[in-house]
């Protein structure tokens, strides 16, 4: 009798010692919010974006499955995401009013606050290679214009003709709004969050902007802080929507400052940020999160976003409204 | 007896309603961080920047004594600073690693949260006012290189051509620093926050940047929540000193943040941030900054910063070290 209990003890902390020891990993992405519904996103569309945000975030488990780096995995995930032409960033960026494409993005390491940016670039193919180079290669965090075009050449990353980033539908959406001189498209920028198995964690954020912005103009996308933050003791932010008020808010730190100062939950914080001071501002757009233990936030007071998750042991699953 | 009495109480009603009446207005202004010390600065030169600072923080009160905008007093104390060539602001820019002047600056307001700011431009004579004409005339708050220099223009802002921005003394230390291939020079942003009689506070910031940044680089100082921030719930506050890690902390807001969420004093929080956070960090620089009572607080983690100060009923105050 005495042997069986103290055989169930040490089953007990077997159990426990392992699920402690199991590190965890944990993702989340992010296509763009706003005023996306099923009426103006047709059912073979959103097909469409389900399967690439799928991809997305299976190029990122890739490399958090096999013991990577969280900042390996967003990069992996964003490029996919840049690659397609259905994203408003890299490939699928948008025009603006001078009808060129100016890309910004941004990335950060929560293990030591590095970071890294560009803004209005027009020639990395992958703006977010060109944000990670200037945190790893350059003693700058945020580079601009033809001179973030010119470092990310000297690093050698993909450089491509600017016609590269011409799409008939964005170009098509260019033509209508200068017409109509409506208000730009401000969805479709790209974000992601990661935690790794080693407890470290890492955002990025990728986008052209708004349709018919101001050539020259900067969004949140590149500005940490407001766009994209990281810190292993509190969370990962990757911000969408419309930039301004980000800024403004420093939405990103702001999330990561509630939770550091006031102890909110992650899921309080991104509440907090989103859904009241910047609803009641008027600030349309969302935030994908992911704090040190694993747990994800996808919060957006517009009618859509596209977004999804992933984490040890579960199958991607992916949302648009 | 009872109406020596009466007069009494009636002596101390009036007192305490006019000193709660007596609207205050306070205002703090900086030149700078940096290896500053007696050594490297002239006792001609120190009298130069005291009375350059003076002039500032009188220009700045001559709005706010007359009932004026914190906006508007943080705008005329940044000009002064902006049109010598002491500061690197303006007139005073130092060169990119290409020999040339590309400016940053901004400004927000505490009342709204509103805010403006250029980066990287080449040819608006005051930089401050571009930031300014962004906040109020476009719809964005972040517009950078030759579209911000065609948006300034496009405003009526008084335009130069980029050969104003030459001053030999700058041109020297270009010279020197490239040669030395040295790190260059952090020192000489300047910045302003005020908080006016309506208890409305503001702050603006403006740098040439670093010598011999690399083309494109943006520092803290164009970046609301790093450099600048404002709101009337907490503070005003603008920073200067090595930019990357400004951003990287979000110095600015992080400051407001404390005080909100936190409830720390305006000399707890900036302490804080920069003599603990930053210089942990190996982050250079400091602060200068004004709450919604009137507190100001004036700290720096290097050798010296040009600074002043000016509040009712006070003379202006200059320091250096």
């Amino acid at each position: 009798m005495k042997f069986i209990k103290l055989l169930f003890w040490v089953m007990i902390m077997f159990i426990t010692t392992a699920s402690f020891s199991q590190h965890k990993y944990a993702m989340a992405i992010h296509g763009g919010a706003g005023n996306i519904t099923p009426q103006n996103v047709s059912p073979e569309m959103q097909e469409k974006y389900k399967a690439k945000l799928k991809e997305a975030l299976l190029a990122g488990e890739e490399v958090l499955k096999n013991n990577g780096d969280a900042l390996d995995a967003v990069t992996a995930a964003i490029m996919v995401m840049e690659n397609s032409p259905l994203f408003n960033a890299g490939k699928g960026a948008v025009f603006t009013a001078e009808g060129t494409n100016e890309m910004d993005a941004s990335i950060m390491d929560g293990k030591n606050l590095k970071a890294g940016a560009v803004a209005g670039v027009q020639t990395i193919k992958n703006p977010i290679l060109g944000a990670r180079a200037v945190m790893e290669q350059s003693p700058h965090v945020l580079l601009s214009g033809n001179g973030a075009d010119a470092f990310a050449k000297e690093k050698e990353l993909d450089i491509v003709d600017p016609s590269y980033f011409f799409t008939q539908s964005r170009w098509d959406s260019y033509q209508r709004v200068k017409k109509k001189m409506e208000q730009g498209d401000k969805h479709g920028t790209v974000g992601c969050v990661a935690l790794d198995e080693h407890g470290n964690l890492a955002a990025g954020t990728s986008t052209g902007g708004m349709t018919m912005k101001m050539h020259g103009r900067i969004g949140d996308s590149p500005i940490i802080g407001a766009g994209t933050y990281a810190d292993n003791n509190t969370c990962a932010v990757s911000c969408t929507g419309h930039g301004e008020y980000f800024i403004r808010y420093a939405v990103a730190y702001d999330i990561s400052a509630l939770m550091k100062y006031k102890n909110l939950s992650l899921q309080e914080a991104t509440h907090q940020v989103i859904m009241k001071k910047l609803k009641d501002a008027g600030g349309d757009g969302g935030v994908i999160a992911v704090d040190h233990k694993g747990n994800i936030s996808m919060v957006f007071n517009t009618t859509g976003m596209f977004r999804g998750t992933i984490s040890n042991g579960r199958k991607p699953e992916v949302y648009i409204y």
